[in-house]
């Protein structure tokens, strides 16, 4: 599993106070946190309203002082994304693409011949299709983008999308049935997923956001944008690729509980 | 999902200490609070080395002082199981019979013009056949004594038997494979499982645990023998019912979060 730690994000309360207020050390934590958690990837995402590209430096440069692993990039503004890449040390992953716009345009040719990955969202200008058949539909026509560009299909995240189950109980279903289609007409690319719009809206939200990571690495999800220092989260992920039959005699989970990244709290 | 409480089973330590020593208030409280917590059977297991019956029929009386639910007689000793159906006050469940020695055919003709339920393990003289097809021969040969004694599949709990996951890591998968051609080939009979066997040797076994009970559902697991009284376990079932479509518009996952059966406990 690919984990792509999702809390430099201004859209979550204290990150956010943290970029207003300018606090280095708060960012530099939660960059230090989340390497030691075990995260391959760390997501950057300023959510301001002005000067976004200014925070996202800011950002990345703080993340960097702390970290070695590769940055994801994550703007709703394509331009932002691809304007970002220069202040990062190596390749990391744009957060994200879609058919909605003119994004693709934007990202695809700059990331072309580099080894930059991407996210691709399922979605549209009609926005999330409702069925699978429709994202499918969205998943084809990014795929013919991406062989345009030369982009191989394993640069590419692809993230089904997931509605509230609260309103659609379809939801997990529809998402299963996307992931299922996509590995068969691409086996290489990548799937991956937020977890918490699953569960938005509904009491004790933890208990269906691990239910929604075990169901999605069922269907092939080998990705996911989480809290690596949530330990539950993280002893279920290691937890369902032993049982996936994806870890030999258990030994990536028993030494990620060994390393303290799940279970009781070693002191 | 049918829930059959575990707790009152003598090889837990603690409770094989309160039989031992005839403490009715400690088994009480275990009848008391597993009904409370939404079990839909009670296992009653005594684990002694003399006296089964005597103390499975003290146990039964203890559990019918304070709950109405049906009984799930446990033990190795299929005439204990049918002799002890005398003392309950309403059909329940025998757990278990096998191809193992003359099990079903001390079960089966007791039970067969009555309204009891019957668990029944993918086992035989041999031991646990090491993968699905295995298993599944195992399961025709069942279900055709079944059919014999006029047993109707829906009368059937299967639990196909799932091995320790740290020495195989084709457990799930093989448990899953056989799951699901059980329900294929018999849509009528229940599917069920303990959790505890997965996790043996493992540490933090709670996360395997989860992660079973989530990846078995979704394989068509319809019950479980669990302690309903772990509220993260409870929790993650109903969200698994909900995540699975099975639960319109969450409303039994919201019921159980009102009625205080998983989430932080409210005062």
């Amino acid at each position: 599993m690919i984990i792509i730690g999702e809390k430099i994000n201004g859209s979550i309360p204290r990150t956010g106070e943290a970029i207003a207020a300018k606090d280095e050390a708060f960012i530099h934590e939660l960059a230090r946190k989340q390497t030691a958690a075990g995260a391959h990837y760390l997501d950057c995402c300023a959510s301001v309203t002005e000067g976004e590209l200014e925070t996202v430096e800011w950002l990345i440069e703080l993340i960097q002082d702390e970290s070695e692993l590769p940055i994801c990039i994550d703007s709703p503004n394509s331009q932002v994304c691809v304007d970002a890449m220069k202040f990062c040390k190596k390749p990391g992953m744009i957060n994200s693409v879609s058919l909605e716009g003119d994004k693709i345009d934007v990202v695809f040719p700059v990331i072309a011949d580099t080894e930059w990955d991407c996210i691709a969202l399922l979605c549209d200008d009609k926005g999330i299709p409702r069925d699978a058949a429709g994202r499918i539909e969205v998943f084809k026509k990014t795929m013919l983008r991406a062989e345009e560009y030369g982009i191989a299909p394993n640069r590419l995240y692809i993230d089904p999308l997931v509605e509230t189950l609260g309103t659609n109980d379809q939801s997990l279903l529809t998402f299963v049935e996307t992931c299922r289609a996509v590995k068969e007409l691409y086996p290489d690319v990548h799937l991956t997923s937020g977890l918490s719009n699953i569960s938005f809206g509904l009491p004790v939200r933890k208990m269906i956001n691990i239910g929604f990571l075990v169901l999605a690495m069922n269907a092939g999800m080998d990705s996911a944008i989480i809290d690596p220092t949530n330990r539950d989260l993280l002893g279920v992920l290691f937890a369902t690729e032993a049982l996936l039959g994806k870890d030999e005699y258990c030994m990536e989970y028993i030494g990620a509980y060994r390393e303290n990244l799940f279970g009781p709290i070693k002191a």
